[in-house]
């Protein structure tokens, strides 16, 4: 079975933009409202986007979240990006139930700057207890590159981490659209965050504190793979754990896009801490003019990287998603059924 | 001969934090001052701490610029930081005096948030004219991480790469210290802020509106060449100059701290545009406990990749240097009869 940990409904019908753009007019009192779409709305976005991707391309199953760079925490204040949140999440809820062997939902939070994490706890919870979520999407800088956010390795965020533990779900470090017209979104702030991401957790106590708390790292880690011995030194300078080591204690995800890059970081953090994706359709939806392959194909990346044994493959498509999203198995058990009635 | 591009003088005599620690107790009226400092004292910096580095691992030269994590642009208004860095330029200034075969100056500039780079442009006339300074290095974020910069392709830069040019030296984009807690210096702010600058620069007009400027960005190009396809696949998706193609309009240095890196590094951004440094005395002054070697003795990683061909290893050490430092020669040659003498 071949899981893609990471995928962002990014082609979502035009009614749900249409919901955004009412938040904008209504900045001044925002209401909950009402999506109105059509499961056959749905389903043609889906079944003409990513699933037909999917079935192109091999991939069983994705861990379905809404589109990252749409999450725009630092719009509005908390009770819009709360509204917002719930929209996103029941819409992808719809997606997991049109097509339950193929999608299974991550969830958004309604996060906000300078507001504390603890208020996210009770979508996390309806997400995963009533809507079967397997995992959430937490904004390192809800202030979109424009402000200050706590360290990820600061207490600030401990009530999250206690609720991820409790709940047994991992969390995947995700920023959305940078407001800073300096930092390109796709090209520059994904992978900056993942970067400062990493070390902010690293250099912190969360994993003595949280043993059990799961963290995935994004597109192939940032800078963090290819900086390793950077990482190393300054961790020997520093006289803290050895950062080979260390590095263990984060999930990493293969949404980089060459064969060469996924070497370096199965080589950087080892195979049980890889975990298959593509985040596709997103970034780099394009055909490499070069190999004529779809970039985010980054199945082929794996499967061209001869020294993998096949029971690695086993663990980099499937074993390690089932291990660090615990919940998925439940949610694999109930899909059945469904498929074959 | 094995020129080094990238060297701090982060070993200096206490004097010079004294008389950085007084323009804080005078911030309401800044005054230039004076910094009194030996030529013995600064003797004995050099000859015990960056020198004899050089010696044992065989660096004849070094582009000796100030300590990058002291320049500290967002501290004090632009007076204090003028001053500061005409005092920290002149002692890099004695330095090479002192040491004219071992040390050719780079200059910092006196940025401050907000302020136009145009300020700068006399203080980099004064090095490169009267001091014989043939780079400077230029923080593409003076708010350390508090605030907003207009990106590195925006025009707000134009006079200062026009001085650039216009005075025939390179440029090296390099921070100074987090003053964002988030955001560890060494670990994380240095290798986010060298993504973010090869990026700004190759999404925007520069290099057409001045095809003679020459960058260096540092640290291996941060994120860079590990993201390579990446960017690749965001270049093909935004309808761009083939990024592979682009990204030789930049200039790289080899301060990342293993041999795989730098093959990544070389790979992804070819021979021609990569410069050998150590940054020394810098982040990494420790000695791995896994090879027993300095992490920051970078000669031996390149010495180690097979595939370089005795060309290339002569183009790394030397000649891309002095193509793209073309003030250095004149520099050597001067140097010559001081040290016959």
């Amino acid at each position: 079975m071949i899981i893609d940990i990471h995928g962002h409904y990014t082609t979502a019908p035009a009614e749900l933009w249409a919901y955004r753009a009412h938040q904008i007019s209504n900045l001044g009192r925002p209401t909950k409202g009402s999506l109105n779409i059509s499961d056959e709305r749905i389903r043609e976005t889906i079944e003409e986007g990513q699933l037909k991707l999917q079935r192109e391309r091999g991939t069983d199953l994705t861990l379905f979240s809404p589109r990252a760079a749409s999450m725009g925490h630092h719009f509005g204040g908390e009770l819009v990006s709360r509204y917002w949140t719930e929209v996103c999440n029941d819409l992808i809820h719809r997606v997991c139930q049109l097509f339950p062997e193929s999608f299974v939902g991550v969830c958004q939070l309604p996060q906000s700057p300078g507001v504390s994490p603890r208020n996210c706890i009770e979508e996390l919870k309806r997400c995963v207890s009533e809507l079967g979520f397997v995992g959430c999407n937490v904004n390192p800088d809800p202030t979109g590159a424009t402000g200050f956010t706590p360290s990820l390795g600061d207490e600030w965020w401990y009530p999250l981490w206690e609720a991820c533990v409790e709940l047994d779900v991992p969390a995947m470090i995700h920023v959305s659209a940078s407001a800073n017209p300096s930092l390109h979104t796709l090209a520059t702030y994904y992978i900056t965050s993942d970067t400062a991401a990493a070390l902010q957790l690293l250099e912190s106590r969360v994993f003595d504190d949280f043993p059990k708390l799961k963290i995935v790292i994004p597109h192939g880690g940032g800078a963090v793979p290819y900086q390793l011995a950077r990482y190393r030194g300054i961790s020997t300078v520093e006289r803290r754990q050895p950062f080979e080591e260390a590095i263990k204690k984060l999930y990493f995800d293969t949404a980089i896009y060459s064969q060469d890059a996924v070497e370096t970081l199965l080589k950087a953090v080892g195979v049980d801490n890889v975990l298959f994706a593509s985040e596709m359709v997103g970034a780099v939806y394009a055909v490499d003019p070069r190999s004529g392959r779809w970039f985010d194909d980054t199945k082929i990346y794996l499967d061209g990287i001869e020294w993998l044994t096949e029971e690695n493959r086993r663990d980099l498509f499937e074993e390690n998603a089932l291990r660090v999203y615990p919940r998925l198995k439940e949610q694999l058990r109930r899909a059945k059924p469904v498929a074959g009635a």
